[in-house]
């Protein structure tokens, strides 16, 4: 029997860095957690035990800091880049570099009135991530947004879906709707403000969910996606994941009381998953131009 | 050999309640993890598997779904304290009750510019608790802020602790300080305003971190501590423990580059741990006296 | 603008499942946490919340359990099956169906010098877990271990990597090697026996573990990654996911204390991660025909 | 108003060291988290800054290493001893120290029919636990296991329990029994040997367990107790805490099908949770005493 090497890479994970920037008194704090995955010529390590093209993974944990220190930049998309280009260039060996990064979101308290110099609060499970590949060809960024949790209280139902031997879900016109949305962005073009479009994709997202009634998860996905190309010409797609969170309601007629759709058990399984793909139209041609310049929209 | 039962308890946690009320268009989620335990006569189940005092925990639960729909509550210390009287007066073997909860914190989305009627957002691992306890003497409420996660990058410093031969931390005049502050404070008056307490508990322990020119993680407690007494008059005694979530500086001299206190490399162990307990001194003398009525400030 | 949906799925997650059979007087548990995903003709669900072809996820659970009851199966692949022909031959609109398992493993009590009929123990972090996707002109079956946690105290060493300016780690030839290996395997053939192949997966993996003299992750790896393919004629390809659980030893030089290699510090992060894919080469010329008969070992 | 700092300890957390020790070819790998809490004359840094009394927890960390490089020893409660003795020996103004080691289990890898000179499979939820606290009057140990998860079919029932108003749970006489065992038992005797009593108590509650025909889970816990009393002569008292992990029998009459009592719902929340203290009864006299010597069973 023979087998073979067919694919391969390695990185290091969970490199956590956090930098303080001062502008004068102003303090800018930026908590990053950094994963470095290498592609190339490396299997004769695996093969033969041989590491003459290793870079250790403790290097590119120690790149991550140097770069740190040696760069300015204002948001997880321009230091992966960053990374993903040092990686690719500096050694010959390396054929592509994946950088993830996943931002801890600090926010500046409120103190007297207006938001403080140097002191945050965190602790969201909210979480800005960016995925930067780059490769002998292209250069790709993606941004996400990975556990935004929203719920509303009305405007939301369900009805007409399939009824047979398998069903005993009632229909509902008035229920809880909750769901920690995760959505990964793709851009058309790799120079634009990042900081602005990761603002404007949350924005929309939490305005349509104010604002859409909702027959379904499957259709408020859909009005999430058109608000956000509609809002940011540098999405060319724009993909999510929304678990529904169910809210179930507790039957209180088995105690002779009245069911007033108030009263609801939490639940965090099983769990429906809704999962959709929004893009651009006019911009599906070339996908490889698109990267390349902005999107036609 | 002989051997008895000393000590027991039972009863049921994480029931999950979901409440929605609905103030014409404006709607309020209270969403509420609670825990019931019960101590009283149950030693015979223990003993010779005789249930015949045992209230089933799955009854339990449907008592907590029951009492919600029957009641109204603005606050977790008051669905607290309808529990643990429920339990202690519906049944005679019970002689204790203590009540846990644990609220998920859902804050109104900003739409246009004000607080939407029934959409909200949460996902912070910020959370507020209360512990009830009743027997046949005394009702105690407890009230607690879990995991209020804050970082400041400066009027933080660490000097003048004991150097020996253990001893390799040098010392700090500018140090990034954050920490997951978990809170509990006593209260001695079981009918005031539990809302209104929690927020200037909060207020106060973000206004001191805000402004206080730390010496160490203690001095900084104590000031916290100081401040919720001062501007709280219900509350007897507040216990603090604060991890120290280290942000180390990461040594740039090994690659002939200067360090700017800038670069640091966030860790999540091993961490330090300070603790304190900041009473009331002019009510110390006999707090059962004091848990009956309110604290002489 | 224009914007269109171009990929849609949905399902039910976390759907949980203990089975208990009873041969006798010796009992199987079977405790599967259940992933359903489909996809099909839903578009108007997302663009006009028309949810005439939707599949209550509800249903879809009710669906896990009602087959369950209805069928004897032995492995989660068996009921991975089951569940995948049942969506895409009951609905018209499925077109495909994906199944995701992970079984919780419990392992029989040793209970006077043999396992006992009906008590077993569990609390591994290990998981088997498998993955059947089924549309019109394939079935496919892969299966994994996630998370099998493996240390060894010598026989692996780290030499010959890369050494530039970003370089400090020092070379071993004798360190503590930690993992928790992540590895799936796709078969050739989906009616194999599924729980034979799975233990000599586990199997060969331990035993290489124990005999490699490693002169890197990568290398390890690529020697288990062998092992399985010459012991299991019915696999494929297998892939390997095995983060560096480092164990970095604390420097006792700084107080004048001899470093023997016996103190360690264990981390959890940053920490390195090693992939590979292989591949029995003479299966490479066509997958279709592959996935249909067994492999030509 | 006046307040007092009443209580404070402070100390460091998540120490985590791996000793390897090596007898020839048989290497012994120890993995252990330790926590280390100090009380003493450390008021002046909460109320004044002064930090001259403060060992800083970066010392104790080092310490951990320095006093696993300098010992021998075979089990946490030993180590716990050692660092408990450390610091109160060390430091005048340290009254009392609490050291609290986590031990995670690897077990030797089953190779060629015995148990590997130097490789371990780990990644068990169930945790070896101690704590170690020493003040100027006394030596305390108290040992514990965490997460021993076990599961039976069958010999469990649950009936005779309270009917009224507020239940709805059927009566069982056979049930799937599982929990997740969490005991803590205090020696009479801290100079035994903890290595053979932590195998017996484990032994003694999976032996109890399999046997047991349970009435509920009370009546198991006290089983559980008396036999580890009865097994383990040092052993002052022990407690239980005993999650009820309920898997729910899915009703499948709502689909014209029979409940045979072999599919059911495998839930994590809510969980019932039975708590109960065993202690040897003609040990109680003195506990002071006891703890000097060993227990008079």
């Amino acid at each position: 029997m023979k087998c073979a090497l067919v694919r391969n890479s390695y990185g290091k994970s969970a490199v956590r860095l956090s930098k303080v920037s001062r502008n004068g008194q102003t303090h800018t704090i930026q908590e990053y957690c950094v994963e470095i995955e290498l592609e190339g010529d490396f299997d004769k390590s695996y093969t033969a035990g041989d590491n003459s093209t290793i870079v250790a993974t403790d290097s590119m944990k120690n790149t991550v800091y140097i770069l740190a220190a040696e760069n300015e930049f204002t948001c997880p998309e321009q230091f992966g880049k960053l990374l993903a280009k040092h990686f690719v260039s500096q050694y010959a060996q390396v054929d592509a570099a994946t950088i993830r990064i996943t931002e801890a979101i600090w926010q500046r308290i409120e103190h007297e009135g207006r938001p403080h110099e140097h002191a945050f609060v965190g602790g969201s499970n909210e979480r800005r991530k960016t995925k930067v590949s780059l490769d002998s060809s292209q250069l790709k960024v993606e941004s996400a947004i990975e556990a935004l949790s929203v719920l509303k209280t009305t405007n939301s139902g369900f009805v007409g879906f399939v009824r047979d031997k398998y069903t005993t879900l009632p229909e509902t016109t008035d229920r809880v709707f909750a769901t920690n949305i995760d959505c990964t962005w793709t851009y058309c073009d790799s120079e634009c403000d990042f900081n602005q479009t990761y603002a404007l994709v949350r924005e929309e997202i939490l305005r349509t969910f104010c604002n859409h009634n909702s027959l379904g998860v499957q259709q408020t996905l859909q009005a999430m996606g058109e608000a956000v190309l509609v809002a940011c010409p540098h999405i060319l797609e724009i993909d999510f994941t929304m678990p529904n969170q169910h809210r179930i309601p507790f039957d209180l007629s088995r105690f002779n009381m009245e069911n007033r759709n108030e009263i609801f058990v939490t639940t965090s399984e099983p769990f429906g998953v809704i999962k959709g793909r929004i893009r651009r139209t006019n911009a599906q041609q070339d996908q490889r131009q698109l990267t390349a310049g902005a999107c036609n929209s």
